[in-house]
């Protein structure tokens, strides 16, 4: 055990902590000695998440009694913007740290949108700099070398898996880029809300943040890149009867006389050596029951009725690559292990 | 009971059928004389649909022990291309019998659009003509003077009560236009597919029918007729983990300028007097809970983040608006009752 | 409309308090004047409960601010506890009121049981002792005469129709009866908990309240009724992944050389005539979607393989026959109405 | 791979044989080299079953097609009834082969009540002779040295957990044990069957096969062991809105002048050292949201109301413990492993 590398999870209270804790605890190469949850400090894991009580963990503490020198590599599941200062707080006491941060605060590389979209400065300007998106298949080289990644959101990486290479290739046209996403209500945590009771959110549909998501400039942001110029997409969640899973169906234009096979092919060719990203064929519907508890990500294209026009369907388990999975993919590369390492549990279906 | 208008209910076995005979039982102008049922004929309606216990009702028979002269209108909620001869029949043997379809048979008044859609010549040609298209808020006059009414899919009645406005104000172009639709199971109906059950649709989602569902010709007539020209649409619909509820999200260009406040007023203007289509103000959010058991309609606007853009959200309860009770809003108008007669139950939530 | 019922509803913005608004608006001879809700004071319905927007509604008010002379009669849908000194101050001032209270409040005849339970003295004595216990199949004369009903709580609806014929036919032994009961989590109120998110409530269950939980004195209270001398119950209910619906399933023994069939009959003889209350055939099992959103209720009895001993299982609708239903089912009483005024929805299924 | 120990998975297109195929790939010691599926032979996996399309697998096979030379361990999870003469045939061929049956065809040890609950005469006496009841907790050293292990129904790993030490110990009286059970919908299988569907089976609970459930004999059998002598039981399984998981709530009789405190000492005790059985204190109330897709068991004791009684209550995943786990914790014992080998995955929740 002396040789593990030791981790800390803050924000072990929530969803995303928790189902960190979950992987790390079968990783063969963490060793868990920090959790934190805010409201929950002082109580035992095994009183705030039942079914972690099959093992042993430390007790929750405030992020204030963290000895930082303690640990090798902090994972940050905090709300977004309380997690700059403490990551400026982590560095400052530890600099040979690296963090994972699963939070909002570190994805926008433009100051201007941040304080647009979360209402206030950025207060770990450098840092920004510094930080590395973490959308693992696509920014694989500068994560294995970095100190801080800014994992991406739950939409964006469901997004972004199936138009990075659509947009990128040339094949799917950068405007009018329509995201319909639908998501499970763990994506929106376990504070209680009433709109989440299960008399509410169960047995019924609704979109929310209609055409105003924080996911949306994360996706802007990144698909511009593959664009080579500025867009902006039009994206709509919608909260689904369902704890876990996230599905997006995006609708594109063809663009340099591609077709939808042509669209299929430059995904298949972007992931053909990815370990857990999977183009299906034409045939084969992605569905989320696919891909639950695991971080493996299904993408299909499908030709649309309008000609000229295709659909592309991603899928992935919310917590896991949409998360907690791909921080752990993250902290893989950063700390030069296998990248696969820990993340190979199969989906759990039904 | 001897003035009340006689029905009866072919394809009682099914989720659509049961449900009209649940409104028919509390409407008081009907009397349920005749119940049928392919494969349940000789059993009690108790026995197949336990929640219909509680009132007296025939038990099923097949088609052919029907009386069509006992009988002064028969809703027929039988799967596609069974119900043209049977119609025929009907008016054969009593020509002053009405007859509400809920089927897809009669919906689409191209007999080559038909063909290519169903895979067989259409059967009953000279009725076809004589159809109307049940999507009452838009044929309410035609309605009201036929003897053969062919009421809408339950995904063109939510996607044309929220498009067909749009469209015909000009306020959204007619190209483009991209229907994301997500459906509880009892759309699938009742016949036991694997897919279906709790353990596979349960807890998860997945598109079906990815631009290919039957269901697009149906909007692409209606759609083509607002626009006064033809149109082609794209339409996915989505399988989502509850038994009942509809939401549409519509993604649409603007034109003529119109800013989504326009595109709202003027759905707003188009429902302004109608019973059971409400469009909400820009604040309130569709869901599916809110019209849940009911023939309530609910349609929202939204200014989409793409400038030039609107999204149209609209929800409806498949088995009623989006059929039972679409249907007897239809009867109502054919024989001259009161529309909402029977109808007026309001929402069941939670 | 004048000579309409004034009806006032206490805690509308609860789950009991908006399904009685669902059926007293469709209800002949109500008329909703007052609707309170604490925390909602001033909001409209149609904000707290968008299923409601579909009909006019007074807006939400404090208590405070109700004229009790301009209501005849008074739904009380508040958490427990509260309203004694509230229905004391209705008669004080308008002696003429009837009221019809759905909370545990009034319940209990005994004031040091009731003091043991919920831990404060009683603070309407003189109101507990008129008070009605409004299990109307039991009690129908005494409501019809009452000014003051105290509706059973939604578990000992669902036992208490089960077992008190069974005990006081002499059929079933009044010692060691096990209830092991099943709700939705509707039953557990609208206030937001973080056991009851879609997350933590759905798929999985679990007891809750085991052996101690507060329903269990006022089945005593009853059942020792039927015996005639005092009893104490096992009494465990589960939570279920569902909203609606309420199963209990007791197991008793057979007296007096009585069979399960002996056993059945006494229910059946005791319900003939009830219009809510079936008791079911032999080969019928009971299910909650047999009556869910309609104030029925089914009750099977069934041999036990341990020789003299019985199964007796029986669903109700929670929020209908277990609150709200009930509620106008003795409203219709107190009124001389006829007492299936208004309530006679069918079940809604799926 | 040359030493890992070869597998069969007989029945891998239910969900016992996939889970138990989801397991034993990430399972160091075991090699799939055979699968088979009845009307599913010719597919691949990925196409039954896509959740698994993420690692490489044979393609389904019929049992005729299996050369029994070729693996080391078979595990079947076929139907009941179908099993013995296959079982008897892989001996033939193979003697060296072990067995694990998920099937219920070598459970009971009495021939005369296998036909009477199955109604058939038992068609493999000799091995129903040698095989050994695979309730792993109780059977260890037996399950180590056999070639034939007959694991447990899902009902009764959950039921005979806590009710073995419960009666050995003497604290629980073998008489009048009401065991009340509760499971999700995985537990009837993959077929489709209508009253599984999610439209029929989700919002809704209830009992079935009431008093009348094949799992009541084999409780009785272990039971009766654990007793001294023969006995009978109330069992009543609830089918509940949920995919996996299931709840025992068993109401036992104090004795011998045992407190429920007693009781959870004996269990306590007969499980200190268990890897997968926990029990709980007094103030923790099992869910099945606690051990979902793992092999753990919760158990916790609590008084009842009812002086001199208690109540046990027990979860279990049901494909997991209830069947695959087991099976797989069985292996291990059977091939000299460590126990928990391939099972120490932790519940996955939400």
């Amino acid at each position: 055990m002396t040789d593990r590398i030791r981790i800390g999870v803050l924000g072990a209270s929530g969803y995303t902590g928790s189902d960190l804790v979950r992987l790390a605890l079968r990783h063969p190469a963490m060793e868990i000695v920090t959790l934190t949850g805010a409201t929950q400090a002082g109580r035992s894991m095994a009183d705030v998440f039942p079914h972690l009580a099959f093992a042993p963990l430390p007790d929750l503490v405030t992020v204030d009694e963290v000895d930082w020198m303690a640990v090798d590599a902090v994972f940050c599941g905090l709300p977004h913007g309380t997690t700059q200062e403490i990551i400026a707080a982590i560095f400052a006491a530890n600099p040979k740290a690296k963090v994972i941060d699963m939070s909002a605060d570190f994805r926008l590389r433009n100051p201007e949108t941040y304080r647009e979209w979360y209402g206030h400065e950025h207060r770990a300007l450098a840092l920004q700099d510094e930080a590395v998106y973490g959308l693992t298949e696509h920014y694989r080289d500068a994560i294995a070398r970095a100190r801080l990644v800014a994992c991406p959101g739950c939409y964006p990486t469901a997004a972004l898996l199936a138009l990075i290479p659509a947009v990128a290739s040339g094949a799917a046209a950068p405007d009018d880029i329509v995201i319909d996403a639908k998501s499970g209500t763990t994506g929106a945590g376990r504070s209680a809300k009433q709109n989440l009771l299960l008399a509410e959110a169960g047995e019924g549909l609704s979109p929310y943040s209609i055409a105003a998501h924080r996911h949306a400039p994360e996706m802007e942001q990144e698909l511009s890149v593959a664009a080579g110029r500025a867009l902006t997409v039009s994206f709509t969640p919608h909260l689904i009867p369902m704890s876990r899973g996230e599905l997006c169906t995006a609708y594109v234009k063809l663009s340099g006389g591609a077709s939808a096979a042509d669209l299929r092919a430059a995904l298949a060719s972007a992931y053909r050596d990815e370990p857990f990203v999977k183009v299906v064929a034409e045939d084969v519907i992605p569905k989320t029951q696919n891909v639950r508890g695991s971080n493996y990500v299904q993408i299909g294209v499908f030709a649309d009725r309008i000609p000229g026009r295709a659909i592309i369907v991603s899928v992935i388990d919310n917590l896991v690559k949409g998360s907690a999975g791909q921080a752990i993919q993250n902290f893989n590369l950063m700390f030069g292990r296998v990248e696969t390492e820990g993340l190979l549990q199969l989906p759990m279906f039904p």
